[in-house]
């Protein structure tokens, strides 16, 4: 919906070329034209034989770009990827959710050899009455977990993720609320942003935590 | 302490030769004989001019090692550095916290031109009432994020790292309480595997409750 009338000059009058687009969101004039020539970029209209104008919808792609590739870390096919799911609007909010999931990993190997750990986490997910897919990257991760702490002679099962389920459920609930608002761009790039940086600051906070924790204990 | 008795024939009495060794580490015997080579493994007593033998310690030692180098990743001369720390009785147990924790990442960089975000960071922690080093890794990937946040536009402080201190603080009361017991090889083993598989297992969480969530919110 959105990118069907990109192509349109923006009601709002604020088109301009594309050394001040570039100005705007700091991306450089050969990234731009890149982004343009691999399609992730509608294109501007043409104003004269050789100068397009861009609107503030360029902005705003131009913005979710530079998020799923700087901070997703994700190819430029994957973009595209993504990019398409965001402009049909037949792919629900939920599924863009599922998508970026996919595509912004933890990427574990294949979990063929570990089919007692599947199943074991399956149990798990089912008796926290969490409704997630069959193919939930996450499912996996956790059969890795648990296989890595099994190899390692640890006694390991899943009632060790109990804590850390409860704590990711009640993070996840503030996430997805607070994530739900905007247009459909807004949304993704608030996914993203919030699964990638937020994992980050997640990481950080733990290490300082038991830091904190470790020094109560040591006196 | 542990270390100035390897050398010495283990008092149960079980002492295995190399191959022996390989067999119960699931160390291959080439990876042994590296890491002796390296340092990082003390030698075993020498029984005959072309044979050593090895006591559980050895087993124990090996068994720390690949965790510091499967698990944590880290290169062999980090891996001697944990080693000499663990060995090194004037080295407390919160000051091995601290070297896991540098060494393991994740590892961000130069916090030089983020002088606001890492003053923010210092502030923030302060008014948690945390007692965190002022050179805590987690502190700079904070300042990072924070940085990140803001370079994509968004209005972000340091508020919105609160819920995600909270549980940080509670999972991290658990985990240091649990990681105290045992000998201070298998507690740093722990830490490390504690530190890195429950990232993943942190993460992965975060994702299915996420998955979740949106679900129930679609319906």
């Amino acid at each position: 919906v959105l990118l069907s009338t990109l192509a349109v000059k923006s009601q709002r009058g604020d088109v301009v070329r594309i050394s001040e687009l570039s100005r705007i969101t700091k991306v450089p004039i050969p990234s731009i034209k890149y982004y343009l020539r691999e399609g992730l970029l509608p294109p501007g209209e043409t104003t004269a034989p050789n100068q397009a104008a861009y609107d503030e919808r360029h902005v705003h792609r131009l913005r979710l770009i530079r998020v799923l590739v700087e901070v997703g870390h994700l190819g430029i096919a994957t973009v595209r990827e993504v990019l398409r799911a965001v402009d049909d609007p037949t792919t629900s909010l939920h599924d863009l959710l599922g998508i970026a999931h996919r595509e912004l990993g933890p990427h574990t190997r294949d979990g063929a050899p570990l089919r007692d750990e599947v199943a074991e986490v399956d149990r798990f997910v089912e008796g926290l009455g969490w409704r997630v897919g069959r193919a939930a990257p996450g499912r996996l991760a956790l059969a890795h977990a648990l296989a890595a702490l099994r190899q390692l002679g640890w006694g390991a099962s899943t009632d060790g993720f109990f804590p850390y389920a409860r704590a990711a459920d009640k993070l996840a609930a503030r996430e997805v609320k607070s994530v739900s608002r905007g247009s459909r761009a807004e949304i993704v790039e608030r996914m993203v942003v919030g699964t990638v940086v937020f994992d980050a600051v997640l990481i950080a906070l733990r290490r300082l935590a038991q830091e904190h924790h470790s020094a109560m204990r040591s006196g």
